[in-house]
């Protein structure tokens, strides 16, 4: 049987680590075997392009070749990670998935849905089966990283950290089926507690 | 005045760079300043890009990866060299453009028409008005570079390289107004003479 596919989004610093290990722990302390991966990243070659992503020092790197960048990542992830491990069984969670592209470089940089259009045979069919995505206001998290740890994309505005919250609610709002929405300022217990009932009901027994 | 846009293309070790280097001197001994540009690369971001396309510990990485990694580079090129120096007046000259992701991905790794799909933004409605094509045979130049220096496309199997030369061929054939397709096996001299008069007659001048 098929594993299950599960997606953490939302803006920078909403908790996202945090939650995963939690949810982790449950899955493993329930005999489950959930491997944990992220983007970019998640394979050799894709963290390589993570280093470019990420570098401040490539602040000049135009939209297109960003929206292009992190295709190109998931592209490898989903092929070499993400399938695999689904058609073994185990469950899958990635801390970012397609809807960072949609809310980052769709709303961020306003090329709507020219990401879809180039993110599609990135994605190869592979589709989350849940999303947690966790809502935090970027001006409440813009102060949690300190200025010597931001990479290049906690460095751009607060404008631009705004639409891409906008982009974020406009896509758990399309698709509220499969994602499960939830305010980052509840307390770390409340939030984990709200993961773990969605989980349960999708994999259908309890953790 | 728009400067004139020539690219290079053709099977590795057909003589590319050098017939650019004769065609640059004859330009810049008749006055004009071109700029030699290449692909992948050409910019900060692109040369990182280049290091893992060309890698060979990055053997594993997929068709779908590599062709959105080769069109993210494209997009910076476009953005940040090609673009400006176009709008600047300038003659720009680049080893590979577009035609060689048909060719390498389109037909060598069998990915069709998806690799316009998702070139069409990099390429950002900008188009060579010639393209030189130097057509060698895989057989005849698969001896050229050593081993150790070989990279990862040049480690590819013969069956792909033909591939990869019938992606060309047909590219020439449907796009005959605009790329001069050369036999490489003819003299360095010839080739530069027939390239020469393919741009007077564009440019107007002799050169």
């Amino acid at each position: 049987m098929r594993g299950l596919f599960i997606t953490f989004e939302g803006p920078d610093a909403s908790g996202k680590t945090t939650q995963i290990d939690i949810l982790k722990k449950r899955l493993e302390n329930s005999g489950m075997d959930p491997l944990v991966t992220r983007e970019p990243g998640g394979t050799f070659v894709g963290e390589k392009i993570r280093e470019i992503l990420l570098d401040k020092n490539n602040a000049g790197i135009t939209p297109v070749a960003e929206m292009l960048l992190y295709a190109a990542s998931r592209a490898q992830h989903v092929s070499e990670v993400i399938k695999p491990a689904l058609e073994s069984g185990r469950t899958v969670i990635s801390d970012r998935f397609y809807d960072s592209s949609e809310a980052y470089q769709g709303y961020g940089r306003g090329l709507g849905k020219m990401v879809w259009r180039v993110n599609e045979p990135a994605v190869d069919g592979i589709w989350p089966d849940l999303t947690i995505m966790l809502m935090a206001d970027p001006d409440d998290v813009k102060g949690r990283r300190a200025d010597s740890e931001k990479d290049r994309m906690d460095s751009e505005s607060l404008a631009f950290q705004q639409r891409v919250k906008k982009g974020f609610e406009a896509v758990a709002e399309r698709d509220s089926d499969r994602i499960l929405r939830i305010d980052a300022g509840k307390s770390i217990e409340e939030i984990a507690d709200e993961i773990a009932a969605a989980v349960e009901r999708l994999a259908g027994r309890k953790i």
